[in-house]
């Protein structure tokens, strides 16, 4: 009887919304951009003025491919400097080393379960997939992976799920870590903090979705950012692989998937013994997307393009993704994922003057291979759109969003051959 | 027909999650504060990490009742410093003086509304309200005032909505402005960032409430914070009226309701010309309420105590609400709230150190006014509790939350009599 009432009521306010909704003509094109009618051009929206603001905030270290080699290699050691003092990694001594907890031996490989003692309150698990010819003898190459937004390491390491018996893997990831251990690379992979095992009461409760945003919050009230946590928490066990007398150190591969190409680029303009980079995802401008998707939703909310688990006070004062990438150069890069040919130009440039011009691979999205779907010439998205024409023009095809082993794995194999 | 469709399918989501939800035992309870089976002590989950890490980060410059009187003031000196370090006010020059843009006529005084250009595309409208009787020849006192979340600055002034034709103000401020112009004060009101007349389209949609944490997002982004952008502009006000011959620059006080004590405690510690405080609000310790309020909502989400308008990268590391109460004495403050008789103690014993020992005066909201109905000596919130917990051992009662005519007039016109 009572939950009939409250579906009866629940009814009632949707239908009252629906009649509301009706009464009032919002359109969310006539506020696609931010506008002003006053004579003088001034905006009295808070938020129009933070758009102004982070409009008038160039970010200060962007590469500019007029740069002569010289000029190049001065502006990645600021690259560099910039991220340190912005990841905020802290030194924290008196712990315990990481420890090997759990093998199971799979066809071909084992995978070790090891944790490591990042505080001294903490402990994360990652895994560590090793082929069965490994030894101290002939080191091998070694991968390290960093899932997607909502994925675990089990999933990449294609293990049975901790939380959804049955589920083998995430099919979006395809199994990376696996991928690449089966091409007998040591393949180390870890969960992004709050997701996984690092999570909270998501698997107890049964939810359907990871909160990152809180725990991004709690960092960033410690004057730190979910970015800075998780590149150091990896950092730490990359740290940890570089000493393994199996592991070839100067064949280390950072592989990171969708949100794990963030650690990628933090960590990989920080530590110059990575040997190469694995960048799956389209290659992105956050500051880009912020300045252009201002377009409302059908209610009126202009919320922002994505959560505070993102969010790195200042970090975009600096730079946007494409430079960061740049940065990397010379080491290798592939970007399976597309994105803007303004960007892959602009990255291209960067491996030209290191001296490595091969040394960038970008690949598009199969809809988008052919230059005729695609905007080449486009200099910057307009302002005003949505998310689905943010995409278009950055030619991604969002349902096709996964790990891209018909491109990567070769590429791969072909650097690391001996 | 369509329209029944979508009702008829919103209803089965509806049902289906009701049965989905039955099967889960999720108890919040056993989930109130961050635990761990491990015999090391050590925790799995990131969100259980942050809380120990800012467990491990007590604030480096907190009141300390055994403070002498030397060391007070250097005390006072740092927090001045951390604060200034922490607003970021920008300094903006080239920009037009404040103008005025219209007057009415009201029983008694005038209502001038006036614009300020905090920045080189920004304009920020504010009220002042002048006694009849104002004039430069005999200055008067003046009071700043800034609104609660959701207010906006005609409600305070008890001038008709600029949004919502008829609805006069908002019943919880009880018109404050308004009150205080009618006891002969020149008063200024302001909006706060993202609401009023600084919203953006929440008012052209119809949208019931204001969102600002999308502003703050934009302004964390900057390396800035909402309270930082809106103390700025606050304060460029509060600088343009010290400087009004009307006004007497030695007798102006602060009045902040509710979220409007957030810029009071700001420009507070960093201004010591203001001559005085009203904090309408309960007197809260966030920092408490961040490591306390750790118990899941019952579908298992653990989410954060406030939003991200409230966030100021590493304020917390610094001091707590009264920590910087404190940090305001020997200039008198009531809190006509309440709050806890802890922190109550704690910043009488400023205002001892400081030489004026009366200076403070805390009120209890009247259902707690009898101490046998409070904890007096409760000296922590505990571990794992709900906000309807936090609420009851502050001793606020949420429904009376208002303005708090009859403490704080009398109160200040005792300070004001010549």
């Amino acid at each position: 009887m009572e939950k009939r009432h409250i579906l009866i009521g629940i009814l009632a306010v949707l239908v009252a919304n629906t009649l509301y909704a009706q009464q009032k003509t919002f359109n969310p094109e006539d506020y696609a951009t931010y506008k002003t009618s006053r004579a003088d051009g001034r905006y009295a929206s808070s938020r129009a003025i933070g758009n102004q603001l982070m409009k008038a905030a160039e970010p200060m270290l962007q590469f500019r491919p007029e740069m002569a080699r010289e000029e190049f290699a001065t502006w990645k050691s600021h690259v560099k400097q910039a991220m340190t003092l912005l990841m905020k990694h802290p030194i924290v001594k008196g712990q315990p080393a990481p420890k090997r907890v759990h093998v199971t031996q799979r066809e071909g490989y084992r995978v070790e379960k090891w944790e490591v003692y990042p505080f001294e309150k903490a402990v994360v698990s990652f895994l560590m997939l090793v082929p069965d010819n490994a030894s101290g003898k002939k080191p091998l190459p070694a991968i390290f992976c960093t899932p997607g937004w909502g994925q675990t390491k089990e999933g990449l390491a294609g293990e049975p799920s901790l939380n959804k018996p049955g589920e083998e893997y995430n099919p979006q990831s395809m199994g990376m870590a696996r991928q690449y251990v089966r091409e007998g690379y040591i393949t180390v992979v870890v969960d992004n903090p709050g997701s996984g095992e690092c999570c909270d009461t998501e698997w107890a409760a049964g939810l359907g979705s990871y909160d990152f945003a809180t725990f991004g919050r709690a960092m960033l009230e410690l004057n730190w950012s979910y970015l800075g946590y998780s590149s150091y928490v990896s950092k730490l066990i990359l740290d940890w692989v570089k000493r393994l007398p199996e592991v070839r150190r100067d064949r280390i591969i950072f592989s990171g998937f969708s949100f794990g190409t963030e650690p990628l680029m933090a960590i990989g303009v920080m530590d110059d013994e990575i040997y190469a980079f694995v960048y799956n995802d389209y290659l992105c401008r956050t500051r880009e997307r912020i300045l252009t998707m201002t377009k409302p939703q059908a209610d009126g909310h202009r919320s922002y393009p994505n959560d505070i688990a993102h969010l790195i006070p200042g970090f975009l004062m600096y730079f946007d993704f494409p430079d960061l990438v740049a940065a990397l150069a010379p080491r290798p890069v592939i970007c399976p994922e597309g994105g803007m040919d303004r960007d892959f130009r602009l990255v291209r440039k960067a491996f030209e003057v290191s001296g490595n011009p091969d040394g960038f691979l970008p690949i598009h999205y199969k809809m988008y291979q052919d230059a005729s779907t695609r905007q080449v010439d486009l200099e910057h998205q307009p302002e005003g759109i949505d998310v689905e024409t943010h995409f278009r023009l950055a030619n991604v095809d969002p349902p096709h969003h996964g790990f891209k082993a018909e491109y990567v794995l070769p590429w791969v194999k072909e650097l690391l051959k001996e």
